[in-house]
């Protein structure tokens, strides 16, 4: 393939996950023609992101200090903890300005065919947080497929026994979707779900 | 969306084409997580590659000296001189180990719509290059797109006066294709084109 800086190039960003070799290449043909200020703003931000970025000490989101900014904000509910798998999925929930708690940042699901078992994600950290004493209720909030249901399960069953309250995240038909497309457990779900119509 | 450094690096990385809001955040995430050597032979490979690589003088592939590779190679015939619209379009020639003459790339294809004429082409540095007087035939392998058959006719046009062999490469079935599934125009240029079977 090509020789030099270039190749170096297509092969560092052909490991980068989603990037193939022909997209590798595309990108790299891009940056040699971009200016040269561009390559130096990512560059830059690579570099920033390395140095600066890191994880908050209490509940594992990404943050630029030792506790984030979600964590630092008295105006948020102590007695809610969302449970979510990655720091996207704090991101996806603050989107919808539904929720004033707090988060706590799994770093990923139970799965055991990938090897990674409860010890791999920040549980005993939860934990401690639980026994803190503020903490009331438990909205787990992991993604709605296999792993991230056994998660949910585990949880549950560790907590349910210290006393506080354990909710999951409803499923059901997505808002806007369209009910002949849903997937049969989807709509399984959306039945034995449903709820009265003047609640 | 995400401050500081990581909202930075998601914008920067949005920026590059084929990467959506979606891909750009899976990076940076992945970026975050990677170890620091990985990260840092990715922005050493852009610094190279910013720093280092330029285009040959004489044919406007990718080098990094003066002269490319191909053009210091005094065993390629400078008597065949292979157009071409892209740095990547002589890999894929080179690939076919079919070609030892020289190239030219012109850096694109004619295209009104975008406002690319002729002098926005390599096509000046060309001509200079065929009144050096060793050239004999002049191979147009441009795009079998529109721009890139608009480019090869206006070549044509100008070139062939001057008493140079052009020629265009095939049009036909892909080898290894399915005759079932050739688009209607690669299938009528397969028909006129096609040779007697003892050639």
């Amino acid at each position: 393939m090509y020789d030099g800086a270039l190749g170096d190039l297509i092969e560092e960003l052909g490991q980068l996950p989603g990037i193939g070799p022909k997209s590798a290449q595309r990108l790299a043909f891009h940056l040699l023609a971009a200016d040269g200020s561009d390559v130096e703003r990512l560059t830059s931000a690579l570099h920033r992101v390395k140095d600066q970025v890191r994880f908050c000490d209490v509940c594992g989101n990404v943050s630029e200090s030792e506790r984030c900014a979600i964590c630092r904000d008295q105006r948020r509910s102590a007695e809610l903890i969302c449970v979510v798998e990655e720091p996207k999925d704090v991101l996806a929930i603050e989107r919808t300005g539904e929720f004033r708690g707090s988060y706590h940042v799994l770093g990923g699901a139970i799965n055991p065919l990938e090897g990674i078992g409860p010890d791999d994600l920040r549980i005993r950290s939860l934990m401690s947080r639980l026994q803190g004493g503020e903490t009331k209720e438990l909205i787990i909030a992991t993604d709605p497929n296999t792993e991230g249901e056994a998660t949910a399960t585990y949880l549950a069953m560790l907590v349910k026994p210290m006393g506080f309250k354990v909710t999951r995240l409803a499923s059901g038909l997505p808002v806007g979707g369209d009910l002949e497309y849903a997937d049969e457990v989807t709509l399984g779900r959306a039945f034995s779900g449903r709820r009265d119509v003047d609640s």
